[in-house]
């Protein structure tokens, strides 16, 4: 399971403040607390209250380059920005993220080609998000088709099925269980598949407990990635646990341990 | 989920004591107990120190039923003990376990006919238990095949793939996952099917982590019933969590809180 934190994002107030004040120190204590409990990637994102997100998405990744080595995952809705902190990257990139909409995919693979970053693309276009898994499938191949036509290597496809909140599309979630699974089956090789996990737990009040049963499913389901909370102690130990279950690490009585004494470095 | 408990078991040195002083009150307070918390069934089980297994079945049967109405889950590997069970019960019984040899399903499908009960089949035979997906598959075929010819209904034929320890059938766990879904499509209706739980963690430290986890998987991999320890909090509310992401029961705010107010009459 390749973990993504998702702490660094201006929706929380801290980061914001941090923005605004240009306080490296708390960005790079963030990156770095993600990183030693196990985050192998870092969103960025400059949340809704940037006034400059080209400028703040180069400082953070300027930034956190300074504290860890992890690929990055360019988390913005505006490609200025997104181009921006490719540029000043030293690592490997994620691009977070096209639709499946033409116009975007011929924008955002190119862009991610020229950089050889990965990218993740949402199942969704114009008309919205699907209501059922067929549309979901129908976007993914679109999106493959896409992908081959500019040769872009489908193992750096990330595709998003939007993992939606069970408050408001409790009759979708299974549908985007089994989305991972087909998407998965669509390409040789796989495709791969991310979800925001704390999605599906926005405005729920068992927040930790309904992310970490989905993230565990999930798991089972083949997802590759999500973006999560790594200092949710409870959700890593059941990401490490599945991982195990799923035989993806090796057992032994104190794995736990072993896990967690294997990312301080 | 069909939740059945595990409890009631003579390898639990109390419950084993419970039975040789015929020690009713503890029996029916371990009975009320799981029920209470959430068990719609109680697994029955002499357990291996057991000087008279028949005797004693009929006993716990008979001292149960003064407590809860649940159906009850008669665990013995001696038939004449499940019969005895079956005599005394006036609630539904589910018959823990037959193999899948043919001698014994010849024993078992009938006796389950003549009780009206349903029956639990362990996919495994005389060669052992099965070392992959296939072989389950296989196993299971023969044991439906069974079933219809004694027109046996298949919604009361529990298939349990074996769930075998982490820490000694690692690379078996995700084939016992697949193995349920794929046993629920061999018919129409659908088989059921069931896992003994805490197996999976013998002799593992994290004993409670390592069974929700699996379960949570199982579960959406379409479990219908699992034999499980309902006094672990945690493990319950992973599992009411699990049916709730899966739309089998509906979303509220305190929907645990809701299903623990469900269970206290």
């Amino acid at each position: 399971m390749f973990i993504i934190g998702e702490l660094i994002n201006g929706m929380y107030k801290k980061v914001a403040e941090a923005l605004l004040e240009k306080d490296a120190t708390y960005i790079r204590a963030l990156a770095g607390a993600q990183v030693e409990v196990g985050a192998q990637a870092l969103d960025v994102n400059c949340g809704p209250m940037s006034r400059d997100i080209v400028g703040d998405l180069r400082w953070l990744v300027e930034n956190i380059q300074k504290e860890v080595d992890v690929p990055l995952c360019l988390d913005s809705t505006k490609i200025q920005a997104i181009e921006e902190g490719l540029k000043g990257a030293r690592v490997k990139c994620i691009i977070n993220s096209s639709s499946a909409d033409k116009e975007k995919l011929d924008l955002y693979i190119p862009l991610a080609k020229k950089y050889q970053a990965s990218l993740i693309v949402l199942t969704m276009d114009k008309k919205g998000v699907p209501g059922n898994k067929d549309r979901r499938l129908e976007l993914a191949a679109q999106i493959i088709e896409a992908a081959y036509a500019y040769e872009f290597p489908v193992q750096d496809l990330y595709l998003d099925p939007i993992l939606l909140p069970v408050n408001v599309a409790q009759n979708q979630l299974f549908d985007i269980l089994e989305s991972v699974k087909d998407f998965k089956s669509m390409t040789t090789p796989s495709v791969k598949t991310v979800v925001g996990l704390s999605n599906i737990s926005q405005g729920s009040k068992e927040r930790s407990l309904i992310n970490r049963t989905f993230l565990v499913m999930a798991q089972s389901y083949g997802l590759d990635a999500a973006i999560l909370d790594p200092l949710d102690g409870e959700l890593m130990n059941s990401l490490i646990t599945a991982d195990l279950v799923l035989n993806k690490t090796i057992y032994c009585g104190s794995y736990l341990e072993a896990y967690k004494k294997s990312k301080i470095k």
